[in-house]
């Protein structure tokens, strides 16, 4: 078992109606807060408009239109700018992940004279942050426990993991019931990206027995509570069930003291949506069983008849071969089942830009050192196996 | 599935050695410190040394001889005392969970101007408490991860479990290495304790499929390697995997969203460790099989069933019945199996004081609304099953 150093001081609170308590947790703060959401969909659901209700008094600086794959150039600039401009005291985050992550890298980068560029590419570290309160609409990314944000920079194609301990939001808000409007391909998207956050973690040389049953857990409750979400979308305990889920996904409960995985399928799933900016967890739904078959072999073949055996319910008495096969299977039908277009082709990436992607992945993000090591020719046949 | 409002701000320092890191911890404080702990084993595996040496330059007052079961007076008493002579600034606890417990009270006592007792019995809700840092040298209680203590006051046969927002420990260190020495008694106790914290919160009425696997995991987790700490003392895998699992028995994380327990076997050893200080997880191990028995009926068959199964492998396919008294059964072997005493008597319980044991209990734990709700009959007849 590895050494660790853990902590997620982020409080969550949980369940219909909470977003009462919106006023007690901001009085913490001064009274100039921005306001950061995306395209519009909390004013559909009247989650605008009840934030203003609640917030009486605050002197209220807006941020919208913050994309999914949230860019650089103009989201965070533009927020640190604001911050900057009109000395916000707080950050309110209501949305997906998305919106999330970049108002995390504008709370840092409001607290940094240089260009945040600095921050997001670890040149500079952090010495501190705006605090951060969120009302996640969407589940998926766990970034409203984690202190993590994904970064696009488009006109260089980078897409960075920023992580930093000031950036573990201080209050998440999280009502299944916001989450009854998400469509369903954004749906499957987050049981996807949560699903993939834990098997990221679970293929790994050294798991602990009690980390191997958190993560079997969780996907078999994604599973199963992903389906109901789909098939009845105001099913709140499935949502409610599948909403925590997710939030355990990213801030590395489900692996503590397990060796290093080296997050493979993230790793090439960044260069797919910095390049084609395609929906994170459709990428990771489509590389997932192509990165599964690729590294099955002697030395990863046991932990794959776990997975089958524990995950998916495959009868333990088959051949080893045969049931890590299966496994994969299995997980391929899954995410196509959900409805997720289980080929690239399908999402707009052709064979044009294989290399150039493969490459990028190889020298930046150290798959090499992978639980499965992967090497540039491998990345590429990954990509090329998920066309 | 329920509302909840969860927050865990404890640091977890964890690992061979880590115990380095105590200066670059401590110095977010000032240089007055109390060092808090038990009998003195901390001296035989050199840790007390070891804490002198890393903190040349602090002014350490001492309070040692913190019992298990700790006690209101003298400890409490004495520590709240000492830290308002000495105006400390920070507490070190080195020990077990009875060690830090009583820091615990005494933190938010050296912060109260009136009687430590009025915030222990909830007279009085604590505004502040000091930091405590801890070094955890025992696996059992999950104290290092929680904001609650259990305290004792003899005169009235009291033992309160007191919890507050204000106790979590500012930091956790946790060598599993000092875990080597534990002996065989209390090794089995720290299973059987973290096994009931987690039964504790497994028999619901309204359970999330995510929760039960995560308490199943728990469970098969700390019989494994329960087992194998008792066969060999110092694997440190073995040590180092139940003391992560012990952990997370007490801070909430295993039931977020499930419907109240009522911590039944808790609420009935502490009573039985009040009037005979028995060693908390012996007297645990003895009730839960005993109060598993006695609430198995129609309604909890389901719950019992799916124990058996996914906890012990119990063939699906038999009876519910057989399954539910076969996974009972496994329970009680499993204990005995460890070495602990199963029966009352042979931790000096007799009969002569079931009926006040049973009416302070039924007055004072709120078990009538427990899962399973018990009245002050069915308490006596526990209690007399486990003679």
């Amino acid at each position: 078992m590895q050494n660790f150093d853990y902590q997620t001081p982020t409080r969550l609170i949980f369940g219909k109606g909470v977003v009462e308590k919106l006023p007690e947790v901001m009085a913490q703060f001064g009274k100039k807060l921005l306001l950061t959401y995306g395209g519009g969909s909390i004013k559909k659901i009247g989650l605008y408009q009840k934030v203003y209700e609640l917030l009486k008094g605050y002197e209220i600086i807006e941020l919208s239109g913050i994309q999914p794959n949230p860019k650089y150039d103009p989201s965070v600039l533009d927020g640190v700018r604001l911050c900057k401009e009109h000395n916000i005291d707080v950050i309110l985050a209501v949305g997906g992940g998305s919106v999330l992550d970049c108002s995390k890298a504008i709370a840092a980068g409001a607290c940094y004279d240089g260009d945040p560029w600095d921050l997001i590419s670890y040149k500079v570290k952090a010495k501190a942050a705006l605090p951060i309160v969120d009302i996640i609409t969407l589940a998926a990314t766990g970034s409203e426990y984690d202190c993590g944000g994904v970064i696009s920079r488009t006109e260089t194609n980078d897409k960075i993991g920023y992580m930093d301990r000031h950036l573990f939001p201080h209050t998440s808000f999280l009502d299944p019931e916001y989450t009854f409007t998400v469509s369903k391909k954004q749906t499957a998207a987050g049981i996807a990206d949560a699903m993939n956050h834990t098997i990221e973690q679970y293929f790994v040389e050294d798991a602990t027995l009690l980390n191997d049953g958190f993560c079997e857990s969780m996907l078999r409750s994604l599973m199963v509570n992903g389906r109901k979400c789909l098939e009845n979308p105001e099913d709140y305990t499935a949502r409610a069930e599948m909403m925590l889920a997710c939030t355990y996904g990213c801030n590395g409960i489900l692996a503590l003291g397990n060796s290093y995985s080296g997050w493979p399928c993230h790793g090439i799933e960044h260069a797919l949506s910095a390049y084609y900016d395609i929906t994170h967890g459709e990428g990771l739904a489509i590389i997932t069983p192509r990165w599964m078959k690729h590294i099955l072999n002697e030395r990863t073949l046991p932990r794959f008849v776990k997975y089958g055996i524990n995950v998916f319910g495959i009868d333990a008495t088959l051949g080893q071969w045969e049931i890590a096969n299966h496994a994969i299977e299995e997980t391929y039908k899954f995410f196509e089942s959900i409805g997720i277009p289980m080929h690239l082709r399908e999402v707009g990436i052709d064979d044009s830009r294989i290399g150039e992607m493969a490459h990028h992945i190889a020298v930046n993000e150290g798959l090499d050192k992978a639980y499965a090591p992967l090497a540039e020719k491998d990345i590429a046949e990954i990509i090329t196996a998920s066309l």
